[in-house]
């Protein structure tokens, strides 16, 4: 490859920095990079352009950031077919697992197309309105949303698989997740981990009000409904990835299904799924930590 | 026992119906109910008296309508010292355990002062301000929650115990129960179960981003303070058994401890929180009911 | 269908009463039973044949009693491709989900050839010693377990997937689940729900000493090893299926992939695993069934 | 104090040097530590006493190793009075909290008697045999977990709280623990975390079989009792903070409550148990260590 889109978490401390010492080691290299006005403003003299026409100029895109960043990335990209390489500024993530000392390493990589291919499942949606009508959603690199508003009284809501009313549920709200989505929110709300590949969707609900509901695993080519329960007293609102909602109404359905539009991550050689998981959650396990049992 | 109270849910179906059946059966033992307005143009001639002056007026309450009757019932009379029975209009809840089958004989029980007396504990509460003052909470009878507004990002709140900074946690929020609230919200978000008598409160984190969190139970003597952390991008709220909650900003502490006034149920004798339980959760466990393991 | 073998859990209390009532439903129209010695005392003069010779001799089995009657006949029938239907004697299970009522029914059913088909997949996996050498478990419908003994002591165990070492766990044990098996044992430590049809495996860590695992969901294609690790300290044991474990020592693996065989149900048309599940978990969650939160 | 009992786990790689440092340390403000002979071949000439006679001669005990080596202590110095305190070698516990940096100030605390006072509840059990008679158990610092044995079959116990029977549960055991055991085999079982000081008992199944229990937190002063139920296939035991099990039968009742006899730790000043807590589960939650949600 020879020519990279760059996106950057300006939020970030180190972000000016950090872009300095990428474009200056990717110019080494012989590594393009395309920027937006303010990286040019950062890191000299670069080609300019906006990320909305990435798609026609570059051939991938090192996002500079956390998790949170790519998937800003993935939704400003959607659809451009780009693959994504994220490198952490801050602690590792689970989609940002190039540490700074790799930067380097993951530039060559790129400039000599030796890295690993992970496509990344995505969800589409829109909502079919009670009233009539529909809106489409973007697609949800991590998950979908349903939930009661600010208000402190339950939400009621409906969960259909292949047009089966599965359950119906006064809960805080429904998550349905991608595998890639699986270590983020839904295992908030007490899911498990989806390995990357696995060809399946969660759906979980967010604080039940019975017992008897566990998270459901389904095939990924399930058609799932959730839908506002017609007693809800509550304005529930719509979300992808934490983004900020999109308000619901009593009969309002959100219809989601895998989207055809993929998200392909680039890694070094060597990168595992497993591994990442293992050092996000600790799992080593060592021996001399453990308490008396 | 001769003047009796009564407040109902009239949004109930049968509201009216069950009133009056409880007016004659009152009336036919020599039990003076009194009630507001709405109630004695259904019931018939009855003494008249708003809610808040029911104290001065009547010896106890019966609460005719579910669980959530009984916490609006205990939070309008909060401070009267008035003991509540709950008739439960529909199925059995926790608070209101006495189904239709059983009104006569729970008006017997008052007439003739054979109720058991079940006195629960309440926490009161007050929001000091980062920017100054404070405001006063309503005594909960179930639980106060603290949590993130409707949008789509993590809240981040601060736990203290007795003035020592516990945890700080990324969520969806927090909640500080009684005993009598372990059943209700608390229960939903993964939380134990506290017999009532049990001296202790519980602080569940809703929907906890990290893995390491489980329910905390302290002493009921604990001073529990929870805090909106200087990173929150949203407006949390907090809010008392279920009712709509007050904005808190930034540096705005909830400050919690066991209230000096408690509510007291009446129970008919045999009255058992642990068969109430087994009933609403179905803990039978008969065996013939179970699978192949 | 014409030859259709029966397989009878013996200890419910109408097993007799049961198969005379199937015989006499199945001679009506036509369907050839074929039992063993003891169903044919009770069932009258039927063609003889024992389980491990049915392959030859029938086209499907129906088997008469719970959920664990079903695992003992696939186990029984492993490899002979014959297809099961399960009639429940007692109350439904996710396995026998035919109840007393549809017997007639399901006669007829497989008498026209009208039954669906619902293919599960089973769980092949082999012991590989330390000491050398190997032995082969049965293929497991449900789940394989790994657990420490009936010491108080904890166990140490390793998960590998695909080669990769992912976790040490001091633990009581882990579980490895078909879609099939996360109803059953699976679902009492805490795992999902997957769907049949679920390209997936779970699995699971059994009361896990440290609060960071949570269930794995991974594609089925995977080989997963769970290994007893160097310091365990007491004697564990591997089930399949909830039957009699085999002892383990220091370094045995358990090695587990999907099986090439799996294990055909028949079911009335109209059958949903989801109508099952929602029926045997009580998803209704009926409004008028909610306590006041 | 001048006279102090040492209790130390061999089994630890540094016992030997540790036990000669804090021997050292001893001599040369005076206190007098009194160890078993194995102990006064590794330190030197000082006075030699078994653990079962520390009563009559010294007037606390310092425990070297970690939590299970506190547990062990506790067992052999059950009823003696003697207070306790942990230092770790090895990671921190919950009951070895003071770490190698700061045995020479425990040392000095202890000799100016500037000790803080813990005291913990245990619980006092006995099995009452369905063949008539009964045995004593140990008190239990943590917990008593009566348990199905090694076979891969369900077991069914019966749990009564005040002689009131409140659940029959297919599950793999169930767990009485105490304030102190909360952060023991309970945890692993989903139970939540009882801050010491709590006047409460926590209950809590292990794999149960519904979906419909949660832990339990009842007062200290219930009297709870675990029942091998009628149709128990397997052996179950009965452990009591670990140790080897005793074997049930059927019928047999594991009768648990407070036991008058409290073990006393001496702690540091300083020291909270919320902030061992915190350290041992990482609580910190620092901002940037989280991902993208």
């Amino acid at each position: 490859m020879k020519k990279i889109g760059v996106m950057i978490n300006w939020n970030k401390a180190r972000a000016a920095e950090t872009l300095r010492r990428v474009a200056a080691d990717a110019a080494a290299i012989g590594l393009e990079l395309t920027v937006d006005r303010r990286a040019a403003a950062v890191a000299g003299e670069l080609p300019l352009c906006p990320a909305d026409e990435f798609a026609a100029r570059v051939e991938a895109v090192i996002v500079l950031g956390g998790d949170g960043t790519v998937l800003d990335a993935a939704r400003q990209l959607q659809g451009s077919g780009l693959p994504l390489m994220g490198l952490n500024i801050g602690s590792l993530g689970y989609l940002t697992c190039v540490g700074e000392e790799q930067f380097g390493e993951a530039l060559r990589a790129l400039r000599e197309d030796r890295c690993t291919r992970d496509r990344r499942t995505t969800l589409a949606g829109r909502i079919a309105r009670a009233a009539g009508g529909g809106t489409g959603l973007a697609d949800a690199l991590n998950e979908v949303v349903v939930s009661r508003g600010s208000s402190g009284r339950l939400g009621w809501f409906d969960l259909e698989i292949d047009g089966e009313s599965v359950m119906t549920s006064a809960c805080d709200g429904m998550v349905v997740s991608t595998p890639t989505g699986s270590t983020a929110y839904a295992l908030s709300t007490g899911g498990p981990i989806l390995l990357p590949g696995t060809r399946a969707l969660e759906i979980a609900v967010i604080s039940p009000h019975t017992l008897s509901f566990r998270p459901l695993v389904v095939p990924d080519s399930s058609v799932i409904a959730l839908c506002v329960a017609r007693g809800a007293t509550v304005a529930p609102v719509v979300s992808v990835d934490g983004q900020d909602g999109l308000p619901l109404a009593v009969g309002d359905r959100v219809e989601l299904r895998l989207s055809p539009r993929s998200v392909t991550f680039l890694h070094l050689a060597g990168y595992s799924p497993c591994a990442v998981m293992s050092r996000k959650l600790g799992w080593g396990g060592r021996r001399d930590k453990t308490g008396g049992r």
